[in-house]
């Protein structure tokens, strides 16, 4: 990898994940990752952009930013690029009636079952899936994310699925086109090394992957990714950057 | 395809796929399918080996063998080859514990994330899975199977599980080895493309798909797989073997 300096010089607009980034998500709404709100809040101070882009999909952007404020973040709905959002401009556009399978009570036999019947009854079935993550974190341990789900799906049907979210080019660009800023000026800050970080870089995007969240030591030996940065946390990611950036 | 005879006249054993092919499972346990309980009559009658070799595992070979005698059929549970009883033998050879996952109550979200929790927290995770199906036919429509779970946990974990059942190789040997029939002299009757044509001919068998259980006409035009014959269903499988097979 490059010196900091090198990679970081150019950077002028920063998304952030939000899930295993700014927090980790349980019981009673989460805590925030330690150095997170501090982090958040001196982005927001500097001359970078700032947004953020997150995969959540179980909680509306208004429930989210509540969230977030509650644990101590400044942010603001309008900040917050988030699948769902994305998916209804789609649904519209192509005149597409949807049903609907919701985490996690959604995920039972029954009801996965018959959104597999759903599919299997069309002649040009459709499957949208808000991400794709394999997991994501809470404050209890790992839990199952709606990749799985979608990756049944597809196998049943024999179909496969339109991803709408992080690792999706699309998402990443209008996240991109909301800040004003190219993807050679932008970086990625997450803790998904294939969503987060594989995606950002597909979009021509630099990107980090911060060890806290998701994140697993193998990561930084994945087979196919690699991010720009491997950092502790959010805090020493602002810390590099805001020490790095041109003035 | 060849003529008939030209397929036939060399079998001396058949394996009969269960689900779809004798029966359609559903509410009160499911209903025979037409002319099955006869074809299966004259095949028992006639000088060809028959074994049942079924992906079923949401019921004991016990429970199996009294509903299908009591829609009529003439089995006993020697008869059958069913992936439960092999992957027993597998935990004790192997001295694992197993962490069950049981269709269909099962397949909650709570159980998935707890079984891919288990999963995620050993060092060299090991993944069963009884059979690989899409999906089964019920009375009442087409049912997601297990593979679709399957596919689900080996994605969120990153790992692949290992198939007892059809379409494994070793299944189908350990069934042939029962009969007492090399493979290139049994063929196999399946309503599944995959997993009992498909799986049946990698093992050098030959292998006819019925248009009855989960058949779907676009079966017959398969990427991968084709059948070496397609019937209606089992009674004009067995018209067909009584009557070209060597007197």
């Amino acid at each position: 990898m490059a010196a900091w300096r090198e990679r970081l010089a150019g950077v002028r607009g920063v998304l952030l994940d939000i899930s295993g980034v700014l927090y980790d998500g349980g019981a009673g709404g989460g805590v925030p990752i330690a150095g997170s709100v501090e982090a958040v809040a001196r982005l927001k101070r500097s001359p970078l952009k700032v947004r953020l882009c997150t995969n959540e999909s179980q909680k509306s952007r208004r429930e989210l930013v509540g969230l977030l404020r509650r644990l101590g973040f400044s942010v603001s709905e309008g900040e917050v690029s988030a699948p769902a959002p994305a998916a209804c401009q789609i649904l519209r556009a192509r005149g597409l009636r949807p049903h609907l399978l919701i985490h996690e009570e959604g995920f039972s036999f029954q009801n996965m079952n018959k959104a597999f019947q759903v599919l299997m009854e069309l002649e040009n079935p459709v499957l949208i899936s808000l991400g794709k993550g394999r997991y994501y974190k809470e404050t209890s341990g790992l839990m199952l994310d709606v990749g799985a789900y979608m990756k049944a799906l597809e196998y049943a049907c024999g179909i496969e699925a339109e991803v709408v979210g992080k690792p999706s080019p699309e998402f990443f660009k209008s996240a991109l086109q909301e800040m004003g800023v190219e993807a050679h000026q932008a970086i990625m800050i997450g803790d998904d090394i294939v969503c987060d970080v594989g995606g950002a870089q597909r979009c021509g995007m630099q990107a980090l992957q911060v060890r806290t969240g998701k994140f697993r030591p193998s990561d930084e030996q994945h087979p196919e990714v690699q991010a720009n940065g491997y950092v502790d946390n959010l805090a020493e990611a602002v810390d590099l950057l805001l020490q790095h950036m041109d003035a």
